[in-house]
């Protein structure tokens, strides 16, 4: 008569063992049930829900229904060998622990990577806000100008402050954007040669080194105040301003000579020194580069930040990366939105201007917010400050004798000590501070916005001395010798000057002014983000916490590698477990996107060939339906390009792929492959897809950026890839942060493995690989700061829990293709299973002749339905692309397919002449509240069906764009990429 | 020719000393500039805007300025004593230093705190989001929406798992919530008998003691299965479920026999142990209260909590506290509000219902969204799982030998160890665990959603045992004994069961929820909310990142006190500080708020006299002008209230105060004062009124309400105060949290600290103390967790940072009431400097006659212009009072005051004839989308003026009210204080 307390009411079984009672306890276990289970916070339908979605599509199981999608030879049928699941709580403190290994040291190191100030508002309120960490790139732009004018102001203080007119989003990092700069000098001027200055920091140096040999260009580095371009052969010359030993130098006359010559001049950067420095530009720089880093971004071993990249207008339209402009939206009225998309690869494919179109958004507007908390005053006060703390550091140092390499210089200084070497070393270990080791026995010292008066004492000491800081900055001569205001480069010209750098510097402001800009944005917090290709998934507060943990974004990438142990433990344990998902067996984490983790994997196969000899295999065959990104890739890392066929139902044409192995056979370097293909479909023949390239000598490099619809489920690895990137911002969690940071590590099998980047400071390698390596990003392990998100999401996620997320997505795809079946056409599905994968595409050509209708109006019109478009137009042109999600649940679900239903109504009343073909709901949409709000209305609508067209989007809940259409042609024709002058009603 | 940099051009002067080079370097210094000095981003108005007010109001600094606004007799004329200022990256790293001295140990102590699993989510999205922590309490309930439902949720749950038909929007904590049940038994029946279960707290033993001896209620503690009702002398009964050791037992017949002889029942309990077990409301309880802080809010080592209060629908009337109800708006659609406000203190002074109307408003909406997150079933399983293991529990110490005194129980037991209670002891050392130490030598344990299965063999070993918990939970015995769902105790009755528990159980989902209702609401990241006597300032991200520390929240208040040095060193620091502030000698922490530290003060005021043998003395003289909060503190403190006429000019009428205080003059126990004034002005007498009172054989109990103008300038306890109680969320920045967390700790002079209040578990006042100390708060030191907040403010502002943010409090205040001049009547101005304080009020009384137009429609209206309402109708009927506080910029300022000006412009209008005199802006206002967007628009003026009235209102930014003008009277008649079933459209 008595039960025992359960969740169901059934018999409670016998327990057979242990494990269900630790802390990884079955969430279904009847006597302790735990409420603790991560999964069922991932996943967003409940299991009733499956239940009922399963029914719809006439399955029994979520298991039967991916036995049908996923075909039976790749599947793999165990479970994934990974950890069982942590709960939120354990993981914290576990990662905890795993941070605390990391030694804080003070760094002086510099070289790029510098301590900072990030003022607490600004990592609470945009950092470790879902409400700007889970947007997307603001390619809808109505419902995106918050960020879009954080960019626009990134944009406005690159460009001031470097002096040239234009500048774009940010792009990865310097080292990046030096090898864009001297890219860019090539598509300019179609010269093959390049000269490098010896005074640039190695990572740079590596960087471009690695991406001039893949493109075939000539490098030389050189003393760049002595060399000759008089032969008219150089593209572009690159020097670093203050130079990678702290030195400022004037380089007119080489760029005077360059110029005469016809060489453009790229010149890296620091934005802190420019504040006090005459910017590049007014010694004639082409293109300025650099990293925005110490403009309020922690280091986080490396990164995410932003490198900048500004240029002369004359350059613009070469210019690499993402760019915000200024247009008019369909009311007249100034609108932001990215400019400039047609040199984009999603556009232009392997003609691209550069593969690098990631910028690092969410990084560049904690910058830009940086300066505009700060203002010109505030960041020319800390200039000062780093400046005069230099300057007496060189006083002192010489006064004890050590000698200064250094003239002219803004806050790195070069030391030859006075003392032995090891004397030094032993002294900065004891007090536990990294400095800077020249090969030469120099060491380098950078100091920053956190170094206090009395650190340099510390300094002095190291250095063998017995200086006071305290006396030595009342000596009047103490900070003479080498001051950059008492020098011709002292800046004059003014910068910042626009009022939003001029308003916000109370905490009270610069939150409302956050506030705002967030408002103005739709992101993962208001509603689904469907878009195909991007997995728009649950970014959870726990797996983001551990990136604002002090242990690991306070330390300096270069940082020895003794210091970094719980950075090394967390790369460590994530490779495991990438590998235990992919079927790799090494990782590289340094390619910090999508696009340069193919590059760096694609580089990986060309280097192995090179290194059996076949050095001639260059022909990289991609099907047609790829994204732009795999040609821009192949072409950015020396390949040439074959398309392959793919038939009408999406699949690779294997009679065309044959043919085309068997021409290029002996020049078959690769084939780039995406599964499940970008078409959404799960192709059966991927296996013989794999086979028929490796017996023509090539290998299989396979496009991760599906890996969602294949966790726990299928393999690459097993199936014949042998190299993938892992877009770890979408299946492993990382937010899109408006546009980037993102991670694309690449896996691969053991072959390739010595063939993965290394880095000229700390080689992730290790110490005694291959001096060969090529290298990717600045930092050795890309972005390290947001890697816990992914060790995070795997380690509370088990086995059971990832196996469950895939199916589930492939589950709410196929429910949602489903339900609009009768509405609109799926264009793709698997040939015998009738399924899609994770994503579909919905056909909607025929309505541009039945109602003049586009996917864009479909797009727009979704903005009033309270949702962010899916991908439009791609990989099919006049089509939509969805791709829900396993964190979507039913409902979220069912209002999207409600919506596009709706949508489908009112073009129908297009069809059949109840409505104008030119002014009605879909054509004038997104509409806004001015538009709505307004004594004029003379639509053949209601402003109600304008702005409320169904039940569920109702006032107190409605999202709404914050401009109307975006005029995309004039403002490419009218191209404004700066802050725009202030309208009278504008809340400055 | 050569120039030092410089932020000025000035020469730089020669430095003095060297302590401008410390980390706490002057902000001005021209070498080494600093950006990093917090004063410039609290206060909002830049120096250069400072200088431009001046100038209109005819000052030359704001010393000029502040030395006419305050009696030179009160002035402070040198520096405060406190440190100087610490920046924000330092503060930061110092609180890390303090918090980590405090040591966590597992803690099993229970009464009333209990680790629990706080949702991340919630915690960074809820907690430590400024939209949510930065909101005033909802009386402007049209844009507080979001609040009002979290706690409409709040108030549901707790009626629905006690089964009582209505609840309150929380208390401050459990044990205030008993004393304010046998205060409404009191006010019901009015007899004055209480019986107290000897098996309750022992901390709401004391607060119900300490409050009912002030009330001259007697009390007597007994066993309550035993009680005699039959003389029909009781009031009220209280008693435990589950008792303080753990029982469950059943007071059904105590419940009859009570409710037979006119007594009625309250019962403590708890919200987790009431998914398993029957409600009280089962047994005929007609009140229940506790706290709800195990519902996902941490211990914080004590507070803030939010207690709970259910009753019968029948004590609605009388109960206590905040209540939001159910009511309709002006469009006729159902809208939430306070409801039932004529109780509170503000309307009904002495006669009010309670004085502890402040609810815990953010931990309210905390556990509610816990609830949310988790609904019925994860709540049950969370319970499950704890009373499972306490089963196994209690089965292994018996197994061991240890005598168990409980039969039934949920998740404490009483244990009578078989082994030495030394030896007990030093094993619970050993392990780092914290138990209850009964007085008896039983040992108490309690366990808790944290606990795991592997945590039971170090509680079997602490007991001399060697059970494996592993293997009991495997013997089909092992969970019989004691179990609730075995025994008529099972609960079957449902809970929960509206959709907002029932759908929001993913991360995706619950996410959007909580923006959803944020979004709704205006809050400090919106505009300035200019609540006179509210002191709306900034709440710094610096000040609130520690109150997330783990060292700071996951302590235990019962905790030993070495293991709180932190803790210690927090109280000691901030005490010090706040004497230096305030010129009193000694602080206590424990009330929880002002109204609390009110009740503290008087009681320790009373005590005094009574240690002099002076009990007869309980007259207590309040002037007229007083909050209301200060006549119902003084009756609930057990004093006769004797009202001080105020002049016409809102100054206290020295002849009638000088007449009371000679007729009183061997009853007077104390003068209430607020300074400056609750009318805004600094008045010149108040060290005479001081004099006066003392002379007479009273004291003085000074209001810290406006403290914010006197920091820096002038110090209560100089001028002749005894007393005050500090607003830690006015002053010292703890934000409002949308109506409490907040923290009214009391000053006091040295004479009054033996009367401070104490704790009969952690006496605060040190071990040895007097033994008849009385208690206001169930933890020794109140909502210990936020004092990081006000220890953060004043380390980070100094001296000089302190008393500029009163000077600029003053000036905001004067420039305002300036600029209104000539719109707008300022009420109240010092006699002879013509200026005000940090607040003043305008007159709107005569545009009743001229325009029909009230201090509401002005109010109202203002949302529309994008504010909230300054205070209404108090401290005088008809007008409005304004405070901008320091933190605000000339520029909200003067939109503020553009607005009203528009206003008035709107009413002159309606004045002119020009505009209905019922239908017109004001009147109609708030204006919600659903109004404006309507095809339907038949007003006298147009949509664009009602949502976009000034330039400054524009779409982009524009915070919508969500519904329209709530009808208050409506909702009071028709009475709901639950979820209303839900509309089809309402999306859950």
């Amino acid at each position: 008569m008595y039960k025992i307390v359960a969740r169901t009411h059934r018999v409670v079984p016998r327990l057979s063992g242990l494990r269900c009672f630790s802390s990884a306890a079955r969430p279904d276990d009847p006597l302790f049930p735990r409420k603790d289970d991560f999964p069922s916070r991932h996943i967003g339908p409940r299991d009733r829900d499956i239940v009922t979605m399963l029914d719809l599509l006439g399955y029994k199981s979520l298991d039967e229904l991916t036995d049908n999608a996923v075909p039976k030879r790749i599947s793999l049928n165990r479970p994934l060998e990974i950890e069982e699941p942590t709960n939120e709580y354990d993981l914290i403190n576990r990662i905890r622990k795993v941070a605390e290994r990391n030694q804080i040291w003070r760094s002086y190191i510099g070289m790029g990577y510098h301590n900072c100030c990030v003022p607490h508002t600004i990592m609470r309120n945009i950092f470790e806000n879902p409400g700007w960490t889970t947007q997307y790139t603001p390619y809808q732009a109505e419902l995106a100008q918050g960020r879009l004018e954080g960019l626009l102001n990134y944009q406005t203080m690159v460009s001031e402050l470097t002096g040239l007119e234009v500048a774009n989003a940010s792009l990865l990092d310097e080292g990046t954007a030096a090898a864009e700069a001297l890219s860019l000098c090539f598509r300019q001027n179609k010269r093959r040669k390049m000269l490098i200055s010896d005074k640039i920091h190695p990572q740079t140096v590596s960087v471009v080194e690695t991406r001039l040999k893949s493109l075939g260009l000539n490098m030389e580095i050189v003393n760049v105040m002595e060399a000759d371009f008089s032969n008219h052969d150089i593209a572009g010359v690159l020097f670093q301003y203050p130079d990678t030993e702290g030195n400022v130098l004037d380089f007119s006359t080489v760029a005077e000579n360059a110029h005469n010559n016809g060489t453009l001049v790229c010149c890296a950067t620091d934005l802190l020194s420019l504040t006090l420095l005459r910017p590049p530009s007014e010694f004639g720089v082409d293109i300025a580069v650099g990293t925005s880093q110490r403009f309020g971004v922690p280091l986080g071993y490396g990164g995410p930040h932003a490198g900048f990249f500004a240029c002369k207008q004359s350059l613009v339209r070469l210019m690499p990366g993402r760019m915000i402009g200024v247009t008019r939206d369909a009311a007249g009225r100034d609108a932001y939105r990215l400019a400039l998309q047609t040199r984009e690869q999603h556009i232009r494919r392997d003609k691209a201007t550069s593969n690098i179109c990631t910028a690092q958004a969410l990084l560049a507007n904690m910058s830009a917010m940086y300066a505009v908390y700060h203002g010109p005053q505030g960041l020319k006060d800390i200039a000062t400050k780093v400046h005069n703390l230099t300057l007496v550091l060189k006083h002192g140092l010489t006064k004890d004798g050590n000698k200064i390499t250094n003239d002219l210089f803004f806050d790195t200084l070069r030391i030859e000590p006075k003392i032995e070497l090891d004397e030094v070393k032993a002294r900065a270990q004891e007090k536990q501070i990294n400095v800077r080791y020249f090969d030469d026995g120099a060491v380098g010292v950078s100091l920053d916005e956190t170094t206090r008066v009395e650190d340099l004492n510390d300094l002095f000491y190291i250095f063998g001395g017995a200086q006071k800081a305290e006396d030595l900055i009342n000596d009047p001569n103490g900070m003479r010798d080498g001051s950059i205001p008492r020098s011709e480069f002292n800046r004059t010209s003014p910068y910042l000057t626009h009022p939003v750098f001029n308003s916000h510097h109370s905490e009270t402001r610069i939150v409302r002014y956050m506030k705002v800009l967030e408002n103005k944005d739709l992101s993962l917090v208001h509603s689904m983000i469907p878009l195909g290709s991007c997995t728009m998934k649950l970014n959870s507060t726990t797996e983001m916490m551990p990136c604002s943990f002090k242990h690991f974004t306070d330390i300096h990438p270069f940082a020895p590698l003794d210091q970094s142990l719980g950075y090394q433990q967390l790369f460590a344990e994530l490779e495991r477990d990438l590998c235990a998902i992919t079927g790799y067996d090494r990782i590289s984490f340094q390619p910090n996107s999508g696009a340069q983790g193919e590059y760096a994997g694609l580089r990986a196969i060309q280097n192995y060939h090179e290194a059996k000899g076949d050095k001639h295999r260059d022909v990289c065959l991609i099907p047609v339906s790829a994204h732009g990104t795999n040609p821009a890739s192949a072409q950015m890392a020396g390949m040439r390009v074959e398309a392959v066929k793919v038939r009408q139902d999406g699949s690779i044409d294997m009679e065309d792929l044959k043919m085309k192995a068997d021409k290029f056979k002996n020049r078959l370097s690769c084939l780039m492959i995406t599964y499940p293909s970008t078409f959404g479909v799960f192709e059966e023949t991927v296996a013989d897809v794999c086979e028929i390239i490796h017996k023509n000598g090539g290998q299989v490099y396979l496009d991760g950026a599906n890996m969602n619809a294949q966790v726990g489920l299928c393999r690459p690895g097993d199936y014949g890839s042998d190299v993938s990137h892992l877009n770890l911002h979408k299946t492993f969690c990382i937010p899109h942060g408006g546009g980037g940071p993102g991670m694309g590590p690449i896996g691969v099998k053991s072959h390739l493995a010595p063939f993965l980047p290394g880095h000229p400071v700390v080689n992730p390698l290790g110490a005694n690989s291959n001096s060969n390596y090529e290298v990717v990003s600045a930092a050795p392990f890309g972005s390290s700061a947001i890697l816990p998100i992914s060790w995070a999401y795997i380690k509370m996620m088990g086995p059971r829990g990832l196996r469950k997320a895939t199916q589930v997505a492939i589950l709410n795809a196929n429910y949602m293709s489903k339900r609009l079946d009768s509405h609109y056409n799926t264009l793709f599905k698997g040939p015998t299973s009738k399924l899609v994968a994770h994503e579909f595409i919905i056909d909607i050509r025929d309505l541009k002749k039945t109602a003049n209708i586009e996917a864009v109006d479909i797009a727009k019109r979704l903005m009033d339905y309270g949702f962010h478009a899916p991908t439009m137009s791609w990989p099919v042109a006049g089509t939509l692309m969805i791709e829900p999600t396993e964190s979507e649940d039913k409902q979220e679900l069912d209002k999207f397919c409600d919506a596009l239903i709706s949508i489908r109504e009112e073009i129908k009343e297009i069809e059949e002449g109840k409505m104008d073909i030119r002014i009605n709901p879909l054509k004038m949409a997104p509409h806004t509240q001015e538009v709505v709000i307004n004594s004029t209305w003379e639509r053949p609508y209601t402003r109600e069906k304008a702005a409320f067209p169904i039940h569920f989007i109702i006032p107190e809940t409605k999202i709404w764009p914050t401009v109307s259409r975006i005029d995309d042609i004039y403002g490419d024709k009218h191209l404004v990429c700066t802050c725009p002058p202030i309208l009278p009603e504008y809340d400055y």
